[in-house]
Parts: C-alpha cells; structure tokens; sequence
C-alpha cells in the first residue's frame, strides 16, 4: 500500500477515448485512428488482449490461457492473422474423443446418429434458432414466452436426465450452463454463431471454431499497441464517467481524461463496475445486471514433448460433467515442437472444491484425473500453466451469458448509445458474438458510429 | 467539471468501515458503535436512507419517495420506530380496489375464492415454499429442479394465459416479474417474508407489509446518523478495495480510507460496482452477477386535500398489468391533513414510453390514466412527486431478484465474508429479506461477525 496524499494526473484531452485494450477497443482505435481521429485506449491491465492471454515462454514456447480459437468463416480474424504474420493450426483431431461418465472414460460416436433422440432435439432447436433475428432476438416470433424460461426448462420437457447430462456438457463448452442461459439467447447465440454443427463433428475439419493461432491471437492486439504507439495506456483503471454537454471526463485510478465520445470495449456485465454521472438509463442497467459472465473456473495447459496420446489413436478430446476437468483438448501446433493438452475446469461439482485447492494441489488432481483417460505418458509434462477467469477482478468470467427477460425486455439497449457513450465488446456483435471475430466486427462499428457522429472537421 | 490537478485526501484510520448509509449500514454501525468500536459510515449520496427517501416539505408534509411498508411482526423496525418517535399508520383500507383490465377498471374480490383455480396454485407454490430451509435455499430437496427454471415456466404449465397476467400483477407487486425470477427464489422470497397472504387480501388489517410510518422511515436511519456525527461521512462514493495482512484501503472519490475491516452494506448488484484487489472469489463474483434489481422504474407520489375516493366506497388499490400505472394505493396519513395516493410504473408495455417522457407529461399521463379508475376528482392534486429508482446511478433498480441458478451455484457466497470483507445489505438476510427489517437485521448480523473476529483488544 502507498502512503501519503495522491495527486491525480490530468491527461491531454483527446477526441475519443476507449476504455478496454482487448480485440473489441484495439479494432476500435485502429478503425478511428485510421480515419484520422485522436484516440487513446485505457486499459486497466499491464498487457493488451484482454480474455486473449498468450504469454510467451524464455524458451519460445508460447501458453494459450485464454480464448484461442476461430474458424474459416472467421473473415475479419483471418485478415488479421494474415496481416500480422500469424499461422493457423487445427484442433479437430482425428482419433478416438472420450466422455467421462464420473468413473470411466468411454469412446463418444464421431457423428451424431440419425433419428435419436439427441438427434431430433437438436433438429428442433436449430430449427426453433432460424426464426430468431440476430440483430432483435426480441422479435423472434415467440420471443416472450423462449425468454421467460431457461434453456434447462426446454430440455428437461425433452430428453432424458442421461440424455440432459450429456448436453448439459456439450453446451457447457459451447456457451453455457443450461439452468444459467434463457432459452432464447441459446437460440440466438447459436444461429449467431452458424449452428450447434460443430458441437457433435468433434474430429471433423469442417468443424466451426477449430483453427488457432500457432503465436497465440494476442500478437494482434500487441501489433495493433505498436501501430497505436503511446496511443494506449496501460494500467488505467476507469471508474466514473461524467458527461456534460462539451462532452465527457473520465475518471481513473490516479488520473483523469476529457473526451468528445467515449467507447466502451468491454462485456456489458463489466460496464456495470463503473459509476456514471448522469446515470445510465434504467434499461440499459437492467440490461447489463442479466447479461452475466459464465462463471467458468479456469482454464490449464499441459506441454509434453510429443503428443503421445496419438499413438493410441486417440484425438486428445475429453469431454465430463463431473469434474474437476470438463473439457479436454490436443492443442498442439503443427510443428510438433512441443504438445498441448489444454482443457477448462467449471466451478460445479467436483470443480468447484478443486478451484480451492493451491495450484500444485490442482496441477496433481488433472493430472491423476486424465491417466486414466490418455495413459501413464499424461504424468510425464514439461510444464503446467493455468488461468482462472472467474478469479480475476477484470474479467469476473469466461463468456456473457444472458439471463431469462434480458433480451425481450432490455435488449434494446445493448448497442444504443447513452449519449455519447458508444458500446463495443463482442456481445453487442450480430455475427461471432462472444468470439474474437464478434469483438473485432463490434469494435469497428462503434468506430463507425462515432465517425458517423463526430465529422472529421468538428 | 472541476478542472486542475486533483488531490486525494487521506482519511483518519478507523477500525471499521461501512459502505452504504442505508438502513443496513446504518444498523451495523450503530450496533459496532455501542460495542465501543471506531467506525466510518461512507455514502455516496448527499443523504443517508438509500432506497427509503422521505424528502420533508417546507409545509410540512412528509413525501415517502422509497419502500414505505412494514408490518407489525417486523419487530426490529417496530422498536426502532418507537425509540425515534414515529406514528404508525396502516394502508389496508376497506373499499373496493380496482383491476385495470387494459382498456378499463373492474373490481377486484376482497379474497380468494376457495377452491378457484388461483386459490390450487398459491396452495402448491405455499407448500413447496416450506420446504426451502431460509438460511441456505440450495438444500431444499429440489433445489436444482427449481432453481433452474423461472417462475414464469412453473406457472406457465398451471394457469391459463389469463390468469397468468393477474399472477404477474400480484407478483410485480411482490417482488419480480415471474420470467425474472428463479422459482427457487420466488419460494425463498415468499417463504422468508410470511407467505403468499397479503397479495389476496388487500383491505385486511391483518395482511403483511401495511403500515407505514407517518413521518417516513428515513427518519430512522437520520436519527442514528444524528448519533454517530462525524463517523458518517456523505457525498464519499467509494471505488475500490484493497486488502493486505493489515486491513483494508478503501479508494474514494477524493478520499482514501484505511481500516482494519470493512462491512459492505448494499444490494449484491451493486457490490459488483466496485474494483478489488486481490480479487473477489469467483463464487462472489457469480453471485453479484445473477442476483440483479428489479429495473422498476419509478414511485410516484401525488398528494390531494382529502382522500376524495373514499366516498364511493373505493378503496384507492389498483393493480395492472398494461401500464404506465401498475399499481396504485392510498397511502394517507391518519390525521388526514393532506391525502395521498402512491403507485408504481414498471419500464415494461406502456410504463417503458412513459419512462421516455417527461416529468410534466408523466404526471399528466398517470393522472388521465387514473381517471376512470377514481373520477373527475383525480385531476385536483395539489401536488406531484417522483423518483425513478432504476434511473438512480447509486441504485439501479429496485429491489433485488436472483436469476436462475444464482442460489444453488453460488449461494453459500451470499454472506460467506471474503478475507476482511463481510456483507451486510437487506439480500443477505433469512428474515424479511428485501424489506428495511432485514436490512436491519443483516446489519446487525454483520456487527456481530466483527465483534467476534476483531476482540476490543486488537
């Protein structure tokens, strides 16, 4: 703790300031800056990237900790990867994926087989999906009764408590908790994201979301940093936002910034960690109370020497709802250099007392858990590396999810900008909402909107 | 806006620290206080009370802009009313109450009738309700059945489309709009506050939650902050928590605060306004996230020379569900000396348009409005007052709803303190939750926390 009286650092007063440093504010800034505009990106960490976290190791190795992956149609994410240099691997392993049934781990069926009943569930959802407009989920034409009840409740009318589990854990690494999501934000976050299909095509290439950057996707949010140069200011922690009618001040941890227009990269659940004067409208507070972050404990990674699980036929893909690991996955980059088991551990079940333990405590119990799973080979890693989102103060969770009655009654306001406060982040993107490519695209219209408003001359 | 450098002033240490001068805070200070502790009351606003607001006029008339009603089992608020020297008076009135059916107002039955198909579903919600255990709602036998579904589901499958507006009607009035709310929460609430009773028996002196300090409630929290002087410290909105091996440094606007703990005394949504560092648990943070306010948008007060509807034989209730009014009550002292007639408008169907206008036309809206309901009479209001709660940056909302899966996830966390934060705040407690009487009650639960880790010694 520092002793003494504080002064606060008033900064040069900019034309449009940003506050969040992840893919959401970095497209944002680089769009305006583009265009001309004085811009300055405040972001409360000492890194830029946000939720994408992948530091590089002494030895050249470099650590996936946060949201990795994107996929083919991702054209906004392949642009950029290509601009920075980066290289795409694949994760959609062939191989034999295993469930875990809480005692064992059995062979889950590549395909989903036609006419089960899983089969005719998801047939019925995705079709119940198609009639929800991603840009006003809330005029789906069931709209209100889809988001007065949970995903859970529509399920549970469905398909059978084995047949719940097994959902329950694809859709957990897809989204969601199903007791936790209304029913009409799965829909739409799945039609958003072009359907469950890659849920049930584990191994298959075509597969959604399967492809990763070799270098870690963070690099692009650095390449941007160094193109925006003292342009983004580390370790500023915003607290409160003042508006008047010459504009807005913004005030931080040890500072100060004035600004014609303000744009907020960052989930909707965290815009609510800020104070503002005036207020924010009512519906845009209730708005951001129910799009709640998924409280997904923490994700590791495993490096080995060479992916020996291949040797079994096996594709590195686990999947279990008992905990403490529910998703497993071969992370290796094609170079083979090193290998990668990463994998998420939820704060359920046996998750949850395993988020208490110390981390060489939790480094052992994945560990002992996954032998049975990939081998005796599994105990033999050159390194472990963890993170846990739920635990860190600038995340506060994984992925937004939305509540029962966010969209039906506040989500009108989920891009409606407050006066001149313009709303960014990967949930207010219509495509790739919740994914790096939904933060890029959102980023760059709300760049679009404060040009549209603010004229280069003014 | 101030310009110029700023300067951070340092405060005195203290032992403990209250954040919030509501009626939980005010509570917990007094009791920490009379146990001969150091202790600092900080409050964003320029006033003590929080959600109990009760502006006096300069005639003399009392304005209660806030919750207003207790009853006489709230024994807390009872003793503290008596040793501050309020007079009790009861909205229960005799008369005809009215239904707004959505073009016109139609009697509502005094009671239930017995064997009705409303009468069945409150009879299985009460005896469901009694199997939730208060203090830790997670463990009743269905817990994970019903905290995975809204209210709305639960009823959906029971009532017709019909009376599922007139349950929304009740409910609103209750506490939520059922496809808000947890069913598990909805039977915790209404187990917690007495039962289902007094939303179908409206014009009994017998019902819950009807009486009403003439002189407002806040009168309350102002005497123990006449009290406490100095130790309460307004207009010191706090943005930030650090915590060492020492205490606690509490980062305001202007100010800082060292203390050897801190009780936080707010809605759990609103906990979630602040930084930490180290951070909250993931538990925590999962909890704030799901436990949001009511986004209810505004409490309107209009005051009359007599309660003119009285003479025929009306009773001054109404309820419904189309809005902008959903619910109206009278709500006149006993001496008469002025009439008032309160209500509510929700930002939901007409209440939302009628939140966009402004002050002039919302009261000239509520008042064409109420015609029908009161007559020709209504328009003679000698005066007009409101505040819009979800409107309110040191609010958001009203009272507070868990959202599906926030008890049985996350709900050992409600009052579980973190490192040398504890919680106070009405949510946190088993008796009366919601209503000023828990807020005492959970005030003084979290002095007795302190006093017991923190001997007079220390």
């Amino acid at each position: 703790m520092d002793e003494g009286v504080q002064v606060m650092e008033e900064l040069t007063p900019v034309e449009v300031a940003v506050i969040g440093g992840g893919f959401s504010g970095m497209a944002a800034a680089r769009r305006l800056r583009e265009a001309g505009r004085d811009v300055m990106v405040l972001e409360a960490r000492d890194r830029v990237g946000g939720r994408i976290w992948d530091p590089e190791l002494e030895d050249g190795r470099t650590v996936l900790l946060g949201g990795q992956w994107i996929s083919k149609t991702q054209t906004r994410m392949c642009e950029l990867g290509e601009e920075f240099g980066l290289t795409q691997f694949t994760t959609a392993r062939p191989g034999r994926s295993l469930l875990h049934t809480g005692s064992d781990f059995a062979p889950i069926p590549d395909h989903l087989p036609a006419d089960s009943e899983l089969d005719k569930v998801v047939a019925e959802f995705e079709a119940m999906a198609e009639t929800v407009p991603v840009d006003a989920p809330w005029k789906a034409p069931k709209a209100n009764q889809w988001d007065g009840k949970t995903l859970y409740s529509w399920l549970e009318k469905r398909v059978s408590a084995e047949l719940l589990e097994s959902m329950t854990v694809t859709i957990m690494g897809y989204m969601s908790q199903p007791e936790d999501v209304s029913l009409l934000h799965a829909l739409f976050y799945t039609r958003a994201n072009g359907g469950f299909g890659s849920l049930f095509s584990m191994g298959q290439e075509d597969a959604h979301d399967t492809h990763v950057f070799e270098e870690g996707a963070q690099r692009i949010t650095e390449g941007i940093c160094a193109e925006l140069g003292d342009r983004v200011r580390l370790n500023s922690t915003v607290f409160k936002i003042f508006r008047d009618d010459d504009g807005v001040r913004i005030l931080g941890e040890g500072f100060e910034l004035r600004a014609k227009r303000v744009i907020m990269a960052m989930p909707p659940a965290l815009t609510a960690c800020l104070r503002y004067d005036p207020p924010l409208t009512g519906m845009r507070n209730s708005l951001t109370q129910r799009a709640h972050m998924l409280g997904r404990g923490l994700k590791f990674i495993l490096m080995y020497e060479r992916p020996f699980w291949r040797d079994a036929g096996l594709s590195g893909q686990m999947l279990g709802t008992q905990g403490p690991v529910h998703v497993g996955i071969d992370s290796t980059p094609d170079h083979e250099r090193w290998a990668v088991l990463a994998g998420f551990v939820e704060d359920r079940g046996a998750g949850r007392e395993f988020l208490d333990m110390s981390e060489s405590d939790r480094q052992k119990s994945i560990v002992e858990f996954l032998v049975p799973a990939f081998g005796e080979e599994t105990r033999s890693f050159v390194s472990y590396h963890e993170h846990d989102w739920g635990q860190d103060d600038l995340a506060r969770g994984c992925v937004t999810v939305f509540g029962t009655s966010a969209w039906t009654n506040y989500g009108a306001a989920l891009r409606e900008p407050v006066g001149r406060i313009h709303w960014a982040g990967t949930e207010t993107s219509t495509e790739y909402p919740g994914q790096m490519e939904g933060a890029v695209r959102a980023g760059e219209r709300a760049a679009g909107e404060v040009l549209k408003v603010m004229p280069a001359e003014c």
